[in-house]
């Protein structure tokens, strides 16, 4: 009967991690400008259709071996892995948007559902090809991947940015101008279908159900879970009344997503009201961060940066901070990805980008990407506004 | 296995009550004016945050004393509980809405969540305080929560009506004004998370799963819900089209949501058919409920009050009239939790009215909320008709 | 305990499929014109409604016998079996909208819901009334409905094409007017509804998860569904590129649903690579017989005919291709299921159309059936860029 429950988990968490699909679709959909939104949809249907039939074909095998599992189902346990790899592309295309080319992101999500975030699962949580040796990180405690994925994807969004730039007229004589998301429901919807994903990110992460402990250990991730993404939303509501007087919807949902972040490397290992704090700050950072980068003129439309990156680090040394892991391995985990994660998302960007640019031309940014890339426009029958 | 199986269940049970948080916001925001989504949305999602915090910190606590619990993880049965708590706040809120600025009713879910709702679950599902008193109405079946919490939500809301007022322009020398939903799509993908959610809530309020009889009644409970769902929303389309000739979604998914309301007290104690007589009736309780509100000129924009309260009650009385359990049990519970929310909420909503108003001032209300509340309009691309 | 499991089980598979219910109105409602979105809502939510309330009074009865089961609870049976009978008219509807009417559609509903697809299920699945007579096709494996549920469900809609003919305009001079899909977002949010629905269905649909066996063959159902899906969906972005130089999204989607289709009948007994060839050949068949049938001048707004008519006969003969299952088995059951589920229902539309024509007049076609039919436009506010 252990068996089954834990497979039966298993699925249960998979079916909520997929609502990431739809999550990660409709809040990047809402925050970009309607010109560019069927080209956003089509990309994240994209990244989960090519990320996932790459993990089946090779990212599986090179983060675990074989298929198999004794304590239960096999393809339990690689549903609940593939569920995870399209996140990493999400937090870079997001980054991205209403710029790029779909052509070279469909390269790169090969790249980075088939070999990179296997790669990088590998010496994390996987068979461990640097077993042993200096760069063997497998003591970094990440449960669902603060550093493994939200880091990995974010880091290679840094490195895309750098090689893309930012949107045309985003940065002006040293002015930033600001382009409003063009549909704050979907941006709304998406936060909490993210946020419910999370439940089955973290709670499935545990491994089992099975036992008292593990029941206990699965319920206490998930309470952690929650209560980090309270802890973000609330900050960053106080933070932008206090600031502007006005309740900024998409920042408090993305100081929620980061609280989310920051909470996932430990929400099996800390008490209950640790979350608070580490969400808490997840939030601050998230709010001062995505201000910093764009000072930095790092134009990121959807602010993943500040999610996931910022995050993603703050996450993973937290749970140094509030449990009896390690802070040194915690670090170098942070480290050995980052250096891992973002050289080789750079070499392969740069390499995509010379004979299938990234960057959509001048006119295309200027009429939407959805005209050409796409031949659909997301809202054909509603007047703009300009 | 039980304890990993009642565990399982509940957290189960709870991802898909937390489907009604972006449920309850879509349906919101379809509902209202455009000029007021974003403040709609952001209210919505502050009530998560601040409700689901309070619960922890301090309503949990006044409801049921420490965490604890021998039959499943203690971290099961808090989320479980916690995710009640912000909707009593989403009925009252929802009813307010298009008029109402956002820092009071921060104020109030904080009370609600923290204090008030906590409060009357003491005294019903809870530790009861008035045990033993003429006050104790533990006898009362409450399955979940047709009293506990969705009157104790409109109790609050009609205790803010009475003080916020209608809409301006809503009542005019006698006339009522109709106001058109700006959105219905979002209206129908509010209502139906909302109705998946209901399977979680009241599914899950039989509390285990774990025995042949559990597992019975889990499924007999959610077969009623759902039949209570269909005849709530059928009886309204039969309504909707012979006064008029016409079938209004937004009527009908009312209904349908009076239904989902009025089963919640009893479906795990009523035969298979009853919900079809239950739900109904609650359906055609909310189809001249609405007209009769709105000829009191109580400016109820969702129809919370006809769905919530009115379907609060039937539902708590109908428990009686279709199982063993004694009306006049029924009738206290609905009379004293009657006397404690609505007064309690009006003190509340009385004194934080005093400091912070309630009631946006008239020219933010022709402007809509979100300019200067949110600073974020919900679709600044689309041209407006009018 | 395997009483409990399994009965937790049937309910975890229930709710996902009732997710379908949104993602149905969703994808629906946003491949149509505005003027049609109310009216499309307002079918799908009526559909829900009065399928399941029939499948409760005559429908369950007439494909199983009693309620009742030893193997898990009886009501758990009763919602898993209860959650397929709306999809089959949701197929219909989706393929004449935008032109009908939607009381003939309810009288539809309660024909198909309460006896038509009972019927089918009683010769496929149930008590079987043609049990070792030359109409007996209970040794086709169609696990989930490949043919029982899709096929029935499209052979309706083709009788409906024939009798209700295409929308005014779309055919003009043998040219086909291109009529675009008016919110690409709900497309997507609908068509991923739908995928994780479907986890659910074929998950579900193999009947018990409480030995290890089972668990196993779950897993596997639930990988092959969804590799069945991205294999539909990345042949159509192919196809769609290669050409068009274009990413047609809402093609994409349905090549998906396509792939999902095909892998219905066989989930359970084929290799995890099968579904990449089976459900590859799903969206290749999407791809071109969406344009094959608008030659045909068979105007099918959503695309059904081809996601679940071709690809519902293509699925049940690729379970006889990649497994041990007779190849002539399939086909005759495909054949028998066609003639009945056909025929019958071109007889009751047929009929059903004398005293209550499906056809809209043309003044109401043109103007959109939201006005009269529903008495409430889907965007009020929103200005029509034509």
């Amino acid at each position: 009967m252990n068996y089954v429950v834990d497979t039966l988990f298993a699925l249960f968490s998979f079916v909520l991690i997929i609502m990431m699909v739809p999550g990660f679709a409709m809040l990047e959909a809402g925050l970009v400008r309607t010109k560019n939104v069927t080209a956003v949809l089509t990309t994240n249907t994209m990244i989960y259709l090519v990320a996932s039939m790459m993990f089946l074909l090779s990212g599986y095998h090179i983060a675990f071996g074989a298929f198999g599992s004794d304590s239960m189902s096999a393809w339990a346990v690689f549903l609940f892995q593939m569920a995870f790899v399209g996140k990493t592309v999400n937090i870079m295309s997001g980054g991205v948007s209403e710029r790029t080319r779909l052509i070279p992101l469909i390269f790169f999500t090969i790249a980075m559902g088939g070999f990179i975030y296997p790669f990088i699962v590998n010496i994390t949580w996987g068979s461990n090809v640097f077993s042993g040796t200096f760069l063997d990180i497998s003591s970094m405690h990440d449960l669902a991947g603060s550093t493994v994925i939200h880091s990995t994807g974010a880091w290679a969004l840094l490195a895309a940015i750098m090689i893309i730039g930012p949107r045309k007229g985003r940065y002006k004589n040293g002015k930033i101008r600001v382009i409003p998301a063009s549909n704050i429901p979907l941006v709304t919807l998406g936060a909490f279908l993210l946020w419910i994903g999370w439940f089955g990110f973290n709670g499935g992460s545990v491994g089992a159900i099975s036992s008292k402990e593990n029941a206990d250990a699965v319920a206490l991730t998930i309470m952690n879970t929650n209560t980090a993404g309270l802890a973000g939303g609330i900050m960053v509501m106080l933070l932008s009344y206090i600031m502007y007087k006005k309740f900024d919807i998409t920042m408090i949902l993305n100081g929620a997503l980061g609280g989310l972040v920051a909470i996932t490397a430990g929400a099996d290992v800390v008490g209950i009201y640790a979350p608070i704090i580490i969400g808490g700050i997840g939030g601050i950072l998230v709010f001062y961060f995505v201000m910093f980068f764009d000072k930095l003129q790092i134009d990121d439309p959807v602010g993943a940066l500040s999610v996931h990156l910022v995050n993603g680090i703050w996450g993973t040394i937290a749970v140094a901070l509030f449990s009896d892991y390690s802070l040194l391995a915690q670090l170098k985990g942070i480290v050995v990805v980052a250096i891992l994660s973002f050289s080789i998302s750079y070499v392969v960007i740069y390499i995509i980008n010379k004979f299938s640019p990234f960057r959509a031309d001048e006119e295309l940014e200027v009429e939407g990407l959805d005209s050409e890339e796409c031949g659909i426009e997301a809202y054909p029958e509603f007047k703009k506004s300009f």
